[in-house]
């Protein structure tokens, strides 16, 4: 399954993109537009020669790709040759959350370690690069024989286990697979992970996410959002054979770029069928319950200063996902969107000669989205839970239950492959709040209620006959799930552990394990089977139509996107490419230092000292959606110009359609960050291990 | 005639406004949004005391009406007890044009006369101050008997004249009619006019248009629009019996703010085919003359960089007037607009209870406008040439026809009160320059072939067989209209000298002259009287409708507006309600320093000393159009804050209908005068004048 709910993670700033859909409607494919999220072993070669001449060479492709690094939900790079890995705030905002106190809140104030000793781990965060991948479609369709979903499903679990674990063990190296172009490739992606992540340097959040909800999606922007991290292994700073250069020179307007990162997932192979479903059933849906978490979480800060500072980071995160789903589903009610979508899936189904008794893929696919509108408010009701406390229940009695089961039975989040990294969060010494999860928890159980009615069975087991937030309270009160000692306890203790505790969260997780697995392997059989065996079909089509001159849709695999450093004209108010220092201050004067717009005071006294010109931020078109936060940004040398942190509000129709009239990327400019290093924070070292060769 | 080519003057960066649309439509009247442009015999005081608790006094209406003043065609205001009068940058650039050479351009480098004795007479400026306002409706009214639209044209014409003589014999000031609520109410407006009004003091064209074109009617703005002047009488500074004090306090978000100014024209009242007649006769006929114009100078001012500044003013001009008619262009094609105003109209209209065989005052109107339509282009074609050296030609050669009549029958803008302002523009040292003269003319001619076709009389007379470029060629290199010299012996020597003249320019005046006076008296009485009378017939309906909470459309004549300092969220961009000098480096170093966003040198080298906080441009959503450029703004205790320099993109629908939703008024912040004056300029005796009180 993939969780609804990724958005409360760091990554979902990012929830923007822009692509495939010309690709779909053009005879000309992408060509003509800076589309496209490619991967690293098929590059836009020939549109990269036409448009801009050039042409990646093989080490330039390879020292971007082995410096590119997956963090948490985002994107990272490694910087230095001591193992310095350049993100953003949000990225690292997890950490920052984790590593705060009442006392010492270094989300507001800013981390700096001066030495290596005052570096700081990050509980629970895990670090990857990608080494290298193989194409293994042909052995998975030799695998996947069955006709039936269920065989299928089953056929397809277990030769991606089997796969994946030939892999691990030839390579060391954990390996993943990758469905491309809907179901037409698979490939293995074999990652180097790191689990001793330690926070180096963060601005304060003022600075790091400055001009906070109002100004997110938007440029002109002025936002310092970048943090420092370093990577450890066995206690030592890991020495990267790759790093990125800092450029010696920023970009200019009009500057050809790259950015490498890991956009989350996109639609632009999408069927009118799903496209609607969106439209009609999904975002309505995560809609409500946006606005409803960010009632309940503004509601709890409002109950004291430390209650905000203990809910800042989700509500942070609930906002911004409030703001780009509000932004995709404008885009999607646009009548232009669906004529588009239309039209081209007109052109190719013309191309469809079926075979005796053979289904129209996009019928099939109909009928699958179909059967998911059926479970859609169970679905979410359930999982929607999963990123409390509450979840954290949830998660060690499936842990226990499903790696219990042969591989072709498990949901496929618990895969050979995942567990690791499952285990690691859990294990993660993170600070749960109660009163916070007993807010929450209420919240999403009186949404339960609205969605399911009071009599279904999974609202009849978690209420218990209570209201929700007589539930919730009794729930997590007698919980010990907050404490890590208790969650490893139960994950070393596995299946025994877990079947025989008394904690009113994994008693409850028990109950509710059996309705959400039945969902969701229901889910896999009748939904992704089909629609996967039917996106192969549909490739099959395209290709003859179109050619290979295309990219598959995002999979939070490692992405190569390119663009031009650019401004744009937004009905009639010319927008530059860049912003500085000065305009930083200009906001904030402009609103009179008040919230979200405040400077801390060392900003304020060092103004007089900072080179104002100095660029802070820059747009571009890069093709890029959330899962790309803190994706390195690169120029024609391969050398750092910046790093992605946003897109703007014209982009958020980006998950089905590229554009790149007034669609942007948004960037932290490389030479903000030296300049603040360096002139406001005294952290000259840091910013002399950036800059060195 | 209202001269449709008023844009290429100054006043006419305020194309724009807001207004008594809502009235019209809603049953309430105004009440509820801060609109109006309000004559200062009657305030919407009840409006501002319920909407803000505050009720102006007396002396406090009495105070800014005395200290407001119209000069060319914009605003401004006393703010000295030395004379020292506040406007735009942009209404005294017609001065500073004329004041420039290719060896001193002072539109380029600013202006600052450090002693009185620097400080330079404005050729052709005149200014005026409102004195006072008598209601002469009754006396019209019993003037106007004749049902016949010609006859009752002819005693309107006489009429008016009478009562200006009579109020300039008793009261020694100029005395002008005023046409209210369209036709309603007539009052004689008495000025006191001063011709000798010096340039005290002007910034860098790059700081008084900062932005250019990009930025005109944008918000965030950082534009130092402002210059100051002095109002001499017998060679002495006049001593003003009432001027603005500079405020102690600045304006803060949410604050009450009041503008004085000149509003040039709306047409909020006007009735469906009115609005019709605009969207498809007028605008379209304004927008391509203006894209023709603008080519025509932009080709001229290629030629060379003496070129370009000998047409600086006019290409400014002419790019502000296509802006804001596109704008307004865009608005009347709304259909919400139609479908409001339509509905408006509709309940109006169920009011009407026709006295046998009376039209309906609505068809008296739609059957004017057909008539208006009928000749539209042909008065474009001629009225447009008017701007140029060969407008004064007709304009010399009308001035002593016309004058030669009785009043009843001269065209209204040659009526006794209006013929020492045409003297004295006439009679000023501006510089023409002929081969701008010969493009500017040989595109109107060739607009004129294409809008009447090349067998049109006009056409056929002005060409001569030639063609536009040949005869324009002709026309100005033989006149000598652009000496000073010539053209006051052609105003001193009236109709005989006109008569015998041979200079090429006068000789085809006297040609053309018959026609435009044919077209201009037929517009007169079969347009205009009717549309008056229809319009006092109209407003009768009104009153009984929604009673006397209403203000008349504006008619170039001084109102009071009043608003709130505020910002709006344009489309998820919080646009703040100011801006400062920070944001002026800020969008500067953004565009590289690239015109029209570079910065002169002593600003760069200044940039440390000044508080970069400093306040430069606000918004409010005071009511405002063309003409109001340079009002001042003051607040509840009448001190000056700032003075209104352009209203936003989304404002551009005002002339129509006022919105407070995202439509705002932009003016220069006083405090941004102060430091730029006292930290740049080097000019603290001028800054001490200002603040003293």
């Amino acid at each position: 399954m993939v969780n609804p709910l990724l958005v409360s993670k760091p990554y979902c700033r990012l929830v923007r993109l822009a692509g495939a859909f010309v690709a779909v409607l053009a005879t000309s494919g992408p060509a003509g537009a800076d589309e496209g999220v490619w991967t690293f072993d098929s590059p836009p070669a020939e549109t990269l020669q036409s448009r801009y001449g050039f042409t990646p060479s093989v080490d330039w492709l390879d020292a971007l790709r082995l410096s590119a690094v997956r963090l948490g939900g985002g994107s990272g790079s490694f910087v230095s040759a001591d193992g310095l890995v350049l993100s953003n705030h949000h990225v690292a905002k997890g950490c920052l959350q984790a590593l705060s106190t009442g006392a010492d809140d270094i989300v507001r104030n800013g981390f700096h370690a001066r030495t290596r000793a005052e570096e700081r781990p990050c509980p629970g965060l895990d670090l990857r690069r990608l080494e290298s991948t193989e194409d293994v479609t042909a052995r998975m369709r030799a695998a996947v024989k069955a006709t039936d979903d269920a065989a299928a499903t089953a056929e397809r679990n277990a030769a991606i286990a089997t796969l994946e674990r030939e892999c691990r063990e030839k390579t060391g190296l954990r390996c993943e697979m990758v469905t491309l172009y809907r179901g037409a490739f698979y490939h293995l992606y074999r990652y180097r992970i790191w689990n001793d992540v330690r926070l180096v340097f963060a601005p304060e959040a003022r600075l790091g996410e400055f001009g906070g909800d109002p100004d997110n999606f938007v440029f002109p922007r002025f936002s310092l959002d970048f943090s420092l991290l370093r990577v450890y292994e066995n206690g030592e700073a890991v020495k990267p054979a790759h790093f990125l250069r800092w450029a010696k020179k920023g970009v200019e307007d009009g500057d050809l770029v790259f950015a490498a990162g890991h956009p989350g997932s996109t639609d632009r192979r999408a069927t009118v069928a799903q496209v609607v479903y969106d439209r009609d059933i999904r975002y309505p849906l995560m809609l409500a319950s946006a606005k409803r978490a960010r009632k309940v979480l503004e509601e709890y800060s409002a109950r004291s200063p430390e209650s905000a500072r203990r809910a800042a980071e989700i509500l942070v995160s609930t906002e911004n996902w409030l703001k780009a789903t509000s932004g995709a589903y404008k885009a999607l009610r646009e009548p232009e969107l669906m004529a588009a979508k239309t039209d081209g899936e007109a052109r190719l189904r013309k191309l469809f000669v079926p075979v005796a008794g053979q289904t129209d893929p996009w019928a099939k696919i109909e009928v699958a989205t179909g059967k998911r509108a059926r479970d859609a408010k169970s679905r979410w009701a359930i999982g929607y839970g999963f990123q409390t406390l509450f979840g954290v229940g949830g998660q060690l009695v499936e842990l226990a239950n499903e790696t219990a089961l042969a591989e072709s039975d498990r949901l496929p989040e618990y895969h050979a492959s995942r567990v690791p990294q499952i285990v690691h969060r859990l294990s993660a010494g993170r600070p749960y709040y109660k009163d916070l999860e007993i807010a929450r928890l209420a919240g999403i159980w009186q949404e339960a209620i609205d969605l399911l009615g009071k009599d279904d069975p999974f609202v009849v087991r978690v209420l218990g006959g209570k209201t929700p937030l007589a539930a919730a309270t009794a729930a997590v009160e007698g919980s010990r799930l907050d404490q890590v000692a208790e969650r490893k306890k139960l994950i070393d203790g596995g299946m025994a552990a877990v079947m025989v505790s008394t904690d009113p969260l994994i008693v409850l997780a028990r109950d509710v394990y059996p309705l959400r697995r039945r969902l969701e392997k229901r889910h896999e059989i009748e939904v992704e089977t089909p629609t996967l065996q039917a996106g192969d079909e549909l490739e099959k089509i395209r290709f003859a139509l179109y050619g290979k001159d295309a990219y598959p849709d995002a999979t939070f695999s490692l992405r190569l996107s390119f663009g031009k450093v650019g401004g744009y004209d937004a009905d009639g108010m010319l927008v530059p490419f860049q912003t500085n220092l000065a305009g930083l201050y200009a906001r904030s004067f402009a609103f009179a230092g008040r919230p979200p717009f405040d400077l801390p005071a060392r900003w304020l006294e060092k103004q007089r000292d900072l080179d104002l010109a100095t660029p802070l931020n820059f747009v571009s078109t890069l093709d890029i959606i959330g899962g790309n936060s803190g994706s390195p940004v690169v120029d024609r040398n391969g050398e750092l110009v910046g790093l992605i942190f946003d897109g703007n509000l014209e982009g958020l129709g980006g998950r089905y359609a590229y554009t790149d009239r007034k669609a942007r990327a948004i960037a932290v400019d490389g030479r903000a960050i030296v300049e603040a290093l360096t002139k406001v924070y005294g952290a000259i070292p840091l910013a002399d291990e950036l800059s060195r060769r």
